[in-house]
């Protein structure tokens, strides 16, 4: 059976599964990497290793890594949470994707470098890698609205195939324990070749430089400079309401509102002006 | 001689040469590694590639790397600047010593682990390894007050013997040549514990956990704590004048300023209310 362990690895993932579950009795079901027939809500279920062993195409040495990779720190109070391995796979992603994406493209200036990495590991890229290969569905949590959210987010993704540039609100935790699950990864196997093998294939489709191009903001000032017609973007009074206004020859066309970032307020009201064009601009 | 390079290394060499320099008759001089005797102020001086690799204690296979990482994109109009190559150092760097702190510190909080990163990677303690180990002096530029605001950071970087915290105005180019640095490093031998071994030496001493907890955001808190004093910072008006004031007791015993940064506008006020506290409080 693949997710038979040995003697050590099953000790140390006994030490983790008697702090993270409270329980003894739950140990042979989560090695045995069955699911809990009584709940099919992910939240109660035990973590199926083999399930994300396969997703990977990676067999642990240490299975207990996984076992912290997928836990929440709201999952139970004594739990070994993700959130150092998270801190781990940050680093460790953004390492393997700056060596792929510097060798690419040799003659890329390093500010168009910097973005195209945030956009192929930001929150929304990661949180879309968990959905699109069901990492999601491991997550041990207890966070009360988190599967709601996990569901809107999943169904709002549909309406941006490749990245939304901030307009989707995203859970998190989802970005989370792809950053975790790297660093378990990186801990395993101690090898950034082996990483990148792994890694490369969730992060596809690869967000590229020509696709970078194609969003909002860029689309909005190209249409603009062709045809020749005066855009500026207001956003005086975003820290008092974060919003921002975009204006098309001093018409206000656009209005875009994000509490966190004002980039990402830009955003939206970049694409709230190019889905408002036509009917400003009838003729042009 | 140490220098000496091969034939596909002078090659390449002499074409950034061509490039960055404009003038083939320097070339000899720069893979010699002699220093212009016109001249004492290290813009004008080609690269002294021996003096670089005796400072790493470590020899380029690739001496344009090195030739690239110190040149400034003002030195020449057709110069291959250092930009790329900080680019992928800053990311080597941050990889190698999140490596370190990850397992030297086994139970820290990630919080605290990215705070004790930032403070070991950030551009006054990279600006500092640049200044103490004399790489400084060979970054090629064509800055017009850049010496100037060297001498006076490495002048003022005297009364902080470890960190400033944002105290001090740091010349960015000096972080920008450690991180270059680092980036023709990795290229070079494609190793990261070859970069370890390279740079932990340079960043020594590395800012542990306990010299973390000893800035004056820190201290002062706890000094108000045990004297059980009421302590407020208000940086309500940061986004219009860029101070941030400390009130003990509800007397404003402190005042910071910074133009880019809340934080160390916040770490300045600190201080200055550290400094402060006997005038106000000379019977606590």
């Amino acid at each position: 059976m693949e997710t038979q362990l040995s003697n050590a690895d099953a000790d140390s993932l006994q030490r983790l599964l008697n702090l993270s579950l409270g329980a003894k009795e739950n140990t042979a079901k989560i090695v045995n990497g069955s699911r809990s027939a009584n709940s099919t809500n992910p939240q109660y279920q035990p973590l199926d290793i083999e399930f994300v062993e396969k997703i990977l195409n990676y067999k642990f040495k240490d299975k207990s890594l996984l076992l912290q990779a997928f836990t929440d720190a709201t999952f139970d109070e004594n739990c070994v949470s993700y959130e150092r391995l998270e801190f781990l796979g940050d680093t460790v992603l953004n390492m393997v994707i700056t060596k792929y994406l510097y060798n690419r493209y040799g003659d890329c200036s390093p500010g168009l470098l910097t973005n195209l990495r945030a956009v192929n590991v930001d929150t929304e890229k990661l949180a879309r890698v968990a959905v699109k290969h069901n990492l999601h569905r491991c997550l041990r949590h207890k966070k009360p609205l988190l599967e709601d959210q996990i569901l809107e987010f999943t169904k709002a993704m549909e309406t941006y195939p490749l990245h939304s540039r901030g307009l989707l609100k995203v859970p998190k935790s989802l970005a989370d324990i792809v950053e975790s699950t790297i660093g378990a990864l990186y801990t395993d196997c101690d090898s950034f070749e082996t990483v990148w093998k792994v890694v490369m294939p969730l992060l596809e489709p690869i967000i590229s430089l020509d696709k970078l191009e194609n969003h909002p903001m860029t689309e909005l000032h190209e249409m603009c400079q062709k045809k020749n017609l005066k855009l500026r973007f207001d956003d005086s009074t975003w820290e008092v309401d974060k919003r921002v206004l975009v204006f098309i020859e001093d018409k206000l066309v656009g209005r875009g509102h994000h509490l966190a970032k004002k980039d990402s307020a830009k955003n939206c009201a970049a694409k709230d002006a190019l889905d408002n064009f036509s009917y400003f601009f009838t003729k042009i």
